[in-house]
């Protein structure tokens, strides 16, 4: 029983390509969009399809009753985002809804497993490069079977900062994070970038193509499996405040090292978000 | 003589994908980088040995006199920036390259060739997507060989739109360039992009992925390809004040029609830039 996880890893791996070539089928396809909260939180029909597909696949192979699952698409239909001991899919079926809907090249199938409320791998497929991302604790990180590692940058000034505008137009929120945005830019570093995908962002500092990636307002479907890849990669994990990384906090900072993290961590100006898990009103 | 520039167009082509063929290889052996202007404009070795292979290889084909030659790195060592009535290649070698050094994955190498001031086809390769954009004067843009064709979207409200924060860190442009991201963002559209190239984020435009791209503070390099490419594609090309686009202005907004171009450019905020033609301090 020393690799007790590594054939849910395996099938991890198959069912997050078998989606990711759905969701290059759909593309391909007329896309229907429906209204989910506002007109840029975008979700299609392939968005739900897709999350059946990947739940469906899982509950069929390790069975409905021992596992349990956190779903994007499950999530905003009013099912539990509570994680518990027992083992856990945090799924996120098309990270990138609007990237996917426009034809943006960044859309992801993110696929986490946590047991004892512990991430024990990730797979994150970004289907439009076909570059499959996976991570297993201890064992770590890939794309496409090659061995990946966070930059070795030690000097902010030499960075690249990664980051999203997010869904909510509130102006307090808006305000705050083009604020972060803007003394991030001048401190000064080489750029900021975003991808619109949040798990493709994490691959991006899991890879060293950016020091950084941090974001308020997230869900722990965008990042769990993110989180694993840029952990095993060599990339830590923080909070915006510099505490301790927490799954369901919907915010965070991923990272190369602790000097980047820090150093950018002064510079974020923190607006309240409703934990994943909160009792009542999640979003 | 129908189709006089036929030849220069194919050469083009297999020019750019050589040299993207070069910086690929270049990007998998060590990067050396030296300072430009600052740190965020970063040049190395390699955008030099590429303008080389590029300029050299068109003289070759067509000859030192009769052909003139605008480029990123001659232009930088003080060769002049003037768009003449005689046959011009203008050509940046690696756009991008911050995203190169960093191993971001866009990196293009844009070629366009001007006649009587008139661009008459463009040329743009995405060298880590392996993504060959070109568009010829009257016959249409391609990605690989397919047509491609801007989106149809009309309602700003359904838009991406895709910009640049420049990589001058001066305050009164900073702030300006965050004003108006953030003026667009609340219109509100679907969201906000920078891939970090503004070759590749012309092609974006072209391919429907987004609605609209502008900056000011670009150079003629790097969106004369891209230029032709959207205008193939079925967009349009404005000043950022709604006048007519200006290849030496250093300022554009390039769109899929013009209820979006006009949209946008109610919010942009305008702050001087010196022309690429400027007979000094062009920088």
């Amino acid at each position: 029983m020393e690799d007790p996880w590594q054939r849910a890893y395996d099938f991890a791996v198959a069912v997050a390509r078998k989606a990711g070539e759905e969701i290059r089928k759909a593309g391909e396809s007329e896309i229907r969009v429906m209204t989910k909260s506002s007109t840029v939180d975008l979700v299609t029909k392939t968005d739900e399809r897709v999350e059946k597909i990947i739940i469906g696949s899982l509950k069929k192979e390790f069975g409905e009753g021992t596992h349990c699952f956190i779903g994007e698409e499950s999530v905003a239909k009013g099912e539990p985002c509570i994680l518990t001991d027992k083992p856990t899919w945090i799924i996120d079926p098309v990270d990138g809804t609007t990237n996917f809907v426009h034809g943006f090249p960044f859309v992801a199938v993110s696929i986490a497993f946590a047991v004892n409320k512990q991430l024990e791998f990730g797979v994150v497929y970004s289907c439009l490069e076909d570059k499959m991302y996976k991570a297993r604790k201890g064992k770590g990180a890939f794309c496409n079977d090659e061995p990946i590692q966070v930059s070795d940058v030690k000097d902010i000034h030499k960075s690249i900062i990664i980051s999203e505008h997010g869904t909510d137009r509130s102006p307090e929120k808006v305000t705050k994070i083009f604020s972060t945005m803007k003394r991030i830019l001048c401190i000064p570093v080489h750029g900021l970038r975003g991808s619109g995908t949040a798990a493709t962002n994490m691959c991006l500092v899991a890879t060293g193509a950016v020091e950084a990636f941090f974001e308020i307002g997230i869900h722990c479907w965008d990042i769990a499996a993110g989180a694993v890849i840029v952990q095993e990669a060599g990339g830590i994990l923080l909070d915006v405040d510099g505490g301790p990384f927490d799954l369901m906090s919907r915010r965070m900072v991923s990272a190369n090292n602790d000097t980047i993290a820090k150093r950018i961590i002064k510079e974020i100006e923190i607006f309240p978000s409703t934990r994943d898990d909160a009792p009542i009103e999640k979003k």
